[in-house]
């Protein structure tokens, strides 16, 4: 059941242990996607799968999730096995099956940091500040995504087609929540697919492979707590039947707290 | 034994099946980066084991490659497994180990392509004709790079500190080669760590995750030939033990062929 104090997203992410590295979890109506679940939520529980193993050494570096099939409504089951542990870092594969079946593989690398020469090489997009946008969204039918306060300053989900997949929002949990690196990989993929905004239209598109590296530190996730994220992604290539998509993720202080990058199917 | 006519590239790619998905191979004295083998050559190895493989369906559409740990000269077992296939991809995890440690993991998407709307919205980086540029390289003590003729547009290895850490390159096979999907795998990892740049100096730095999404299709590679690939990189954030790399491949024709993005441990 329930507790009618816990935040939805934790909610989703609750995960039972079975064995030693052998999680049970089920899927979430509220974080579904038009097909299955929101690929995003699928990302952070594999994130959360390694936090509750007890062998987990460090922090998140990278995640890449392969979406080999669909997720369909119920119970699935997460295999992590940490392949390799080294003194600063730790290297996962995980799967995510259905009655037997593989659904879902992943690759992880947690890490310890250092103190190291420094430095931001890229700027944060222009956007308006949180306030001076409205609110808006999806339609309701992707249901994930009311789950999420957004404020498009750019590729709001329209019916034009557009000559750019450049899309750039401020995102934060509603209701809110402090940021932690399960939501942090969840908004990693919370751009609805750029071949809609290019087309103006639907079309069947998925998420093959989706990367994202990590650079926030615990610490600086904190101090970010449940202020607005800064989304931003773009296209560079639609081509027979596969288009890319990298995004960055920037910390209301204007740090790069993670980017993803993936590789999306469509038909059009 | 060398097959005077083979290309070294192909020489240092040589597999022997020893059972359905498992190989074997040598790490080549021609290929060694600083410490170990280039790692774009044994991301390379990873797409030809799969390309050995007798179930193998496609061409290769992500790669996603995780150093865990050094490979040492000598012998080195790659072992391959189709996770999952579907009607248009299929999902493949490898790992590459030597003395039953693993050294490397690794998943990889192949899949099939279809006509579809398609478009190039980015647009090749500014660089003079290879022919307008000077011919240079790395240090010999970087065995890899006397592999691959080089021509900076910007980016040239010096020990300037710089305040950006952008490279754009025209880079091929020397000996010349046709372009294949191994050699863009190689060349996608074609870049000297970023923080050498930044720093104008060397500092211990290795790539941790690589991700490779393929956009070229087998025809579009074939009309490339040995022509010269434009090769384009930068860093967004150096922070706290880790950097990211955000790569383009151009074909001659300026077509984006692949693009990479990996996250680097740096120590300074």
């Amino acid at each position: 059941m329930t507790d009618a104090t816990t935040h939805p997203f934790d909610d989703a992410l609750a995960l039972t242990s079975l064995e030693p590295g052998t999680y049970l979890g089920k899927t979430s109506p509220a974080y579904n996607n038009m097909v299955g679940p929101f690929g995003g939520l699928t990302a952070a529980t594999l994130i959360r799968a390694i936090e509750l193993h007890p062998d987990r050494h460090g922090d998140p570096i990278s995640l890449t999730i392969n979406f080999a099939g669909p997720i369909t409504e119920g119970e699935f089951q997460i295999s992590t096995r940490a392949v390799r542990t080294n003194r600063s870092n730790q290297h996962w594969y995980l799967e995510v099956s259905q009655n037997g079946e593989i659904a879902t593989t992943a690759t992880a690398v947690f890490g310890t940091r250092r103190e190291t020469w420094d430095d931001d090489e890229a700027t944060p997009p222009d956007a308006p500040a949180p306030s001076e946008l409205e609110q808006s969204g999806f339609p309701d039918f992707i249901a994930w995504a009311r789950n999420y306060e957004m404020r498009f300053a750019s590729g709001a989900l329209t019916e034009e087609a557009s000559d750019s997949s450049t899309i750039t929002l401020w995102v934060r949990d509603t209701p809110s929540r402090a940021l932690d690196f399960t939501s942090l990989t969840s908004m990693a993929d919370i751009f609805y697919p750029r071949v809609f905004q290019r087309r103006g239209t639907y079309v069947p598109a998925g998420t093959i492979s989706l990367t994202i590296h990590y650079f926030a530190t615990a610490e600086d996730i904190a101090a970010q707590h449940d202020s607005y994220v800064l989304a931003h992604a773009h296209a560079r290539r639609f081509h027979r039947g596969y288009f890319d998509q990298s995004a960055e993720l920037w910390s209301s202080d204007e740090k790069l707290i993670a980017t993803s990058h993936q590789v999306v199917y469509y038909k059009d």
